[in-house]
């Protein structure tokens, strides 16, 4: 039997889940297949209904979700039940995006002549692709596990789903997967269309496995290499959509410094201490200007830092390499304690740190990504110093700026700096707290993703779909969205888009 | 000196061209970099009158191109003058595409009160990500060489780029890059915008050189894994868009055969013999139904075969590739020599040779594909016997049916065969002649191509560009596509699409 363990005390929590054989992932993805076939019957208002029925059942099942992750991740109610609320909500907007047929970029050339001759009839949209494995992450049990976004977004292009439940809340996984599938099959939903397998053997299994068509992946660089490197040895390659690593500098301005400095220092604080610092998009440096203004956030920071409790850690892993990656940074000797928090002593406790460095001090070496509550503050005597530093920082998910409007010239010079290392810029803001909507993108540069498509909003679903285009086709032949007596969906017809 | 063949005799043609060395091939990658970052002032009104100034400089210099390419390619001043066209076509295409706006994806989400709380506003458009080398091919010296596809989508989407120039046509290569280079020095490009390389191993450099952002490449399977083991290695992943090999299945069914005997062998014949059978998209196979309406057909092309001179092959490694693989396909004892035509005697000869077998002998054996004029023609009894074979068959650009309207459940049911395995499906034609269009897909599953993007087609932007997300941000500091005062372009505001 696998075991869990409640993080506030390290004790382990018996399960009646064991780890998956071999040949039943086998069967995992083979009964997905049959299911995605099965399913590929129904249109995409069916299975805006689908997503609808279990955003219901996640909502219906609140209570009991939250109880059991709390418990095998010790991140509170309050987060837990928001969090649930997130994952539902993912699934209604995917509904919403089927309903309104964009996603599938119909595209019509008529037949006709063109500069190059006589050219045939043209027409292409996105269909789906298959079996899709999603490994759930730690750090978010709902949103981005077995009930999250790349759940929604496969399903949504009417893919099959097959999920590696993450080892740290395996109880989690399954009632999260017991209430999806509860609800597929009272919508009417082939069974196996979301299939669940336990234990890292049998993950291998999925990664590996020819039926599968793509692998979503949110978690460490060096977890996800040990997928590509499956991936890699494929006989046919299949894309991974890996999110991976981000450091997410944030740039405080003299201006926004001496305007708002404690503000600032209060929602950096919040930032990066939220969710126990284990947040992908975590602020883990933050550029503050030399001179009182600066130093009256570090301070507060600093000061808030040193009265926290410690911190709760989803695992042990996470815990130890927690420890060890910051006594890595203070053992360079660039890198100063500012303040540290309690240390606790149950369970996978953490203290709140606060490093200091000045920008001219960045280098690799103290810019490794520390999962948990650890920020490291630069001191910087001018922008040019912040542009130097940033060759330092890998290219991340988010970058921010704080400033003030008269300080628009500079901050456009920042700006130029900072869009190619990063896929969301965020102004006057923290980067945690990513909306899903239709604009957002939750992707970068390596090693923050190894693509250049986001896990987050709507366009998370061009992920699992692919194009395909019919010639000469008789009507009949072809998919209704592609047929000139269709309407209601926006459609690019001889070069225009056309609305409905 | 490097030098090129005569591919109608054999002969080397001396040229004025060297082996680029390796600190020149990053020479030139740095100018790219340079240039990107340069040309990055400039807007996409810019760059559409910079594609059209290239378009505008091919047409004007057709005729020195074809001569140059056909002493080179052997694929004659008529095939020639018209891929030309077709280069020109694509790079005002482009322009088209960057005067609607719509490539840009532009996204508006306000900020506002959602179910999740308060959200703050998040836009986002696709941006460019730098140099992007592209490997030009043999096949086509200007439509998917240096003048090719590739370059024109990734000049279009912002990038600059790198060629690297195939060994095949290297005076071809060199005059189509200084006219395009002198175009866009006129039109006032940053120098370095296009650059070139010579020889396999500053190919190899530029792959893995740390500036470069992606590769665009159309070749065989074994050059394509040869730059893929490449960039597995660098330490940053990057995009590699391969279009590798496909055999482009061609199904006629008994009422097509009964109907259209010789209309349908003279066009299979036409299209596997197009350009010497050197096309991606070349029918390698074709399933026709036994019986005597059947027997018409290949009895049509088998007579037309045999008559034939000898086709020129484009190179020495591609005329032995050619007669090996043909020896191959014949020693598997599955498959007879149906027809042959006259082998020729000079150069880089190929005899057009139609080979049959039955749909039941099928095998991973018999469908290798033979980059040249050959097509193995399997007659089958029934539907089922196709659907057999077709797991044999390794997925694909294209697939083709050819069957009459009172087949079109029959029909339906090989479409739905097809779909997975192939990037696009063609009725009642060849897939020789790809439309340059917005519609067009031009990919395929492994091993047709490794991504899910086209490379013919307004969509094969999408290769060279990334998601970039600004949240709150003020106005001024949003590219101008993304400010609310805007219009003239397609977005997607608060989730619905707005024409402009």
């Amino acid at each position: 039997m696998l075991t869990s363990t409640d993080p506030r005390t390290g004790a382990a929590i018996a399960t009646d889940l064991e780890a998956t054989p071999v040949e039943q992932a086998d069967a995992v993805v083979r009964a997905a297949q049959a299911a995605f076939e099965a399913a590929s019957t129904h249109d995409r208002l069916w299975r805006a209904g689908l997503l609808d029925a279990i955003a219901d059942a996640l909502d219906a099942n609140r209570a009991d979700l939250v109880a059991v992750a709390d418990r095998e991740t010790g991140l509170g109610a309050g987060r837990l039940e928001g969090e649930v609320g997130r994952s539902s909500f993912q699934f209604r907007l995917f509904a919403e995006a089927l309903r309104d047929g964009g996603y599938l970029e119909a595209t019509i050339d008529h037949a006709g002549q063109t500069p190059l001759g006589a050219a045939p009839d043209i027409r292409r949209l996105l269909v789906p692709i298959g079996p899709v494995v999603v490994f759930g992450s730690s750090n978010f049990p709902f949103a981005f596990s077995v009930a999250g976004g790349d759940t929604a977004s496969a399903l949504a292009g009417g893919n099959a789903v097959v999920l590696k439940a993450h080892s740290s809340h395996l109880e989690t996984s399954a009632l999260s997967h017991a209430v999806i599938t509860a609800a597929a099959a009272e919508y009417g939903a082939p069974d196996g269309l979301v299939g669940i397998v336990y234990g890292t053997e049998a993950g291998r299994v999925l990664v590996a496995h020819p039926l599968v068509r793509a692998v979503g992946f949110t978690g460490s660089l060096g977890g996800g290499q040990a997928l590509l490197d499956i991936i890699n040895a494929r006989p046919e390659p299949i894309p991974f959509y890996g999110e991976l690593s981000s450091l997410n500098p944030l740039i405080v301005t003299r201006g926004a410094a001496e305007a708002r400095a404690a503000e600032i220092a209060d929602g950096l604080y919040g930032s990066f201490t939220l969710g126990s610092g284990q947040f992908c998009t975590k602020p883990g440096i933050a550029f503050v200007p030399d001179g009182a203004d600066g130093d009256a956030i570090v301070e507060r920071i600093a000061s808030r830092a040193a009265e926290a409790g410690a911190s709760v850690l989803l695992n042990e892993r996470i815990a130890n390499s927690f420890d060890e990656i910051r006594d890595r940074l203070v053992a360079t000797g660039t890198v100063s304690v500012l303040a540290r928090g309690s240390d606790g002593v149950d369970g996978f406790a953490a203290a709140p740190t606060v490093l200091a460095t000045t920008a001219a001090q960045v280098t690799a070496e103290v810019t490794e990504e520390a999962f948990g509550p650890l920020i490291v503050v630069a001191r910087y005597g001018d922008d040019a110093q912040i542009v130097s530093a940033l060759d330092a920082v890998p290219d991340s998910l988010t970058a921010t700026v704080h400033s003030e409007p008269n300080e628009a010239a500079a901050v456009a010079g920042m700006v130029r700096e900072l869009a190619p290392r990063v896929g969301r810029i965020v102004f006057d803001g923290y980067p945690t707290g990513v909306r899903v909507s239709w604009a957002q993108h939750h992707g970068g540069p390596w090693p923050a993703t190894n693509s250049q498509h986001t896990s987050v909003g709507v366009s998370a679903i061009r992920r699992f779909l692919r194009p395909l285009a019919y010639q000469d086709a008789p009507e009949a032949q072809l998919p209704p969205e592609l047929r000139d007596s269709y309407s209601g969906i926006p459609r690019r017809i001889d070069g225009r888009l056309v609305l409905d």
